[in-house]
């Protein structure tokens, strides 16, 4: 399928209309990309309040559970795209018979399920050629079995992993013991019991892949995450061996293709020396390509929606030699009050807001400062974060 | 006046709500750079079709002739902007009475008539020490006094400039004698006569100015015009003598201060030899600042919405060696199909389409490629502006 056609005849100047499934940042962030292309750009939202629908001039107020929300949705967009990958498999299906749906639901499927996607991931033999390998893992019911699986191998802790969704908002579970373990089992979801990995750093890889083929890969990120929050980005990382900064990218573009992933994919990854261990895939824009909004040629989210219209892929090179990007987390209210004085500290950060009521710990924005020294790049992001979340800069 | 306070009392969380008079391109771009800031960007457009219109989630449709209509408007924002200066002066005062107006209903008098900007520059001793001149002008309303201008300076040719507005879309005409001077005055509207500047080349100054009074200027550019539309712009302004450039600055920040403009203002000057010569002032998002998306840290249209929410500015400094502009001008039908060639051609230049129906010669779009050789960068931006007009790469 190649750029999609005009779904209304007759009229030769019409743009193309993409829909995204989710109101949040990621949609928001999209529809000022789709600015620039000229499409039309809609979102299927939760609320008229969500954070992208306060700025899209094309939102849809509906439940993405249901499917005649997401069918009405589809039918007057060229191609559907996610914020997020949380519709059920059953109405992708659906979903497909009625329009473009990118990334289709058989890819789609390897970041709703984690079982599949070790599964899958793990019958690559390309992927170890690359130096890259899954954590040990096995879907587990009860708390012998992880108990066992612990024996098995390096011993406690391990990790628990919600298969899909999670509860109460998590996913994942670092256990210290068979005890802990039961806590997590007793929430009656499905889980999958992993290694835990003492990874040196993490590391993400983003890439992008159109319906055609194409494929490009942004530079390898070295992220931070707290609480399982992604709190730091440094494009590129660094002091990363450029050898494995290749291998990295290869493993994204690889298990794009070997997926069939149209649109972006990231890949979350553990350094263990030269070792890359595979920790979570999304295809989605992702918090690890933030940065690319003032650090790269061509944005994540421009770039997703090039690849989901199947429109040649944007250059991927970074602007600057390091981008930091840092995540403003809810602290005090009424965060726009807070701008004057980063503005005013720091006349070259770039902040993004999202427009979201501020609770603890989420996410309400981040910032991207670009330049050379990575130092004072770090500084600088984390004072104004800081600030902007709870009025002092540390 | 300090940073708007939100007009709803109770919401802590609220941000401030900013109103654009007019739905075209600079709205639809500014509507772009309003959502990173978090703040509610509302647009007055004439049709819901408008540029800014289809990108926007607060559209208001309304005739800005009509005081009421932009009172209404004015009502619900906190502070109220334009993407032209069409407004009638006595609805801008009307319109003073109940909201902030950046740049303010005195400071637009000066972007609104030709012969009051000429008066007031000419009384501002300020610009002469900054090698800086108005050409020779005087009103007229006769054949006569065009020749008898003519005739006590360098002769024919001389310019014909409606003093505000303009006849057919046209506000400038070159006329080389009598007879055709006479032509132009037949419409009826107010004109001014100007000497004719044999320029070297065309430059462009683009500043901001908060309430507060903080100035930024961004780099001087080189323009180029074909026939009264921008068609290229160089930042910077190639092979620019340094403190010519210090100067233009420094004249940008005087007249934006000497006229208390809050928000942008453009100067487009003539250069002749080393003398700067001030041909029209614009208090808005410009042309001549469209390459800042790409190539700046802080876009003009970010700058803008700093300036009038008197938010401290961002940092106006260039993020490469030089950025290339060229306007993408109506030609064939149906743009989005030219996206495919143009992506594949050069994946590094950043292409910006408006939303508007083609018609010839119309601005539809602009291009932007920034790096470092002059040459190169004017190649790629004017095969991709050629080929998304009309299909051919020159």
């Amino acid at each position: 399928m190649g750029v999609p056609q005009p779904a209304r005849a007759g009229d030769q100047d019409r743009q193309p209309v993409v829909g995204m499934v989710g109101g949040g940042q990621l949609a928001r962030m999209t529809a000022q990309a789709a600015i620039g292309l000229g499409i039309e750009f809609r979102v299927l939202a939760d609320t008229a309040a969500d954070s992208a629908a306060q700025v899209s001039a094309h939102t849809q107020t509906g439940d993405y559970h249901r499917a005649d929300d997401l069918l009405a949705f589809g039918a007057g967009c060229d191609v559907v795209t996610f914020d997020h990958e949380h519709v059920p498999g059953e109405h992708l299906a659906a979903l497909e018979a009625v329009t473009a749906v990118r990334p289709g639901g058989p890819a789609l499927r390897f970041a709703q399920d984690k079982a599949a996607m070790r599964d899958r991931l793990s019958a690559l033999r390309s992927l170890r050629a690359l130096g890259a390998a899954c954590p040990r893992y096995r879907p587990v019911s009860n708390p012998d079995e992880v108990a066992s699986f612990a024996a098995q191998g390096e011993g406690w802790p391990v990790v628990l992993k919600a298969t899909s969704g999670g509860y109460d908002g998590k996913g994942v579970w670092i256990c210290e013991n068979e005890s802990s373990a039961a806590d997590v089992i007793a929430h009656g979801i499905g889980l999958l019991v992993e290694e835990y990995v003492a990874f040196d750093r993490e590391l993400a890889v983003l890439v992008a892949r159109s319906p055609k083929g194409q494929g490009a890969a942004y530079p390898v990120v070295q992220t931070v995450q707290e609480d399982g929050i992604c709190r730091e980005v440094i494009a590129p990382a660094p002091d990363l061996d450029p050898s494995v900064a290749m291998r990295a990218q290869q493993l994204g573009l690889t298990i794009a293709a070997e997926l069939d992933v149209t649109g972006l994919l990231a890949v979350e990854l553990f350094a263990v020396g030269d070792e890359l261990i595979i920790n979570e895939l999304a295809m989605r824009p992702h918090n690890c390509g933030h940065w690319t909004i003032d650090g790269a040629i061509t944005s994540q989210f421009e770039q997703h929606l090039r690849a989901v219209l199947d429109l040649p892929l944007g250059a991927p090179a970074p602007t600057s030699a390091t981008a930091v990007m840092v995540n403003v987390l809810g602290g005090e209210p009424d965060l726009y009050s807070r701008l004057i004085h980063v503005m005013a500290a720091d006349p070259g950060v770039k902040v993004h807001l999202y427009g979201k009521a501020v609770r603890p710990g989420r996410k309400v924005g981040h910032v991207t400062v670009a330049g050379e020294d990575v130092a004072a790049l770090r500084d600088r992001a984390w004072r104004t974060a800081n600030y902007l979340s709870h009025g002092t800069e540390d």
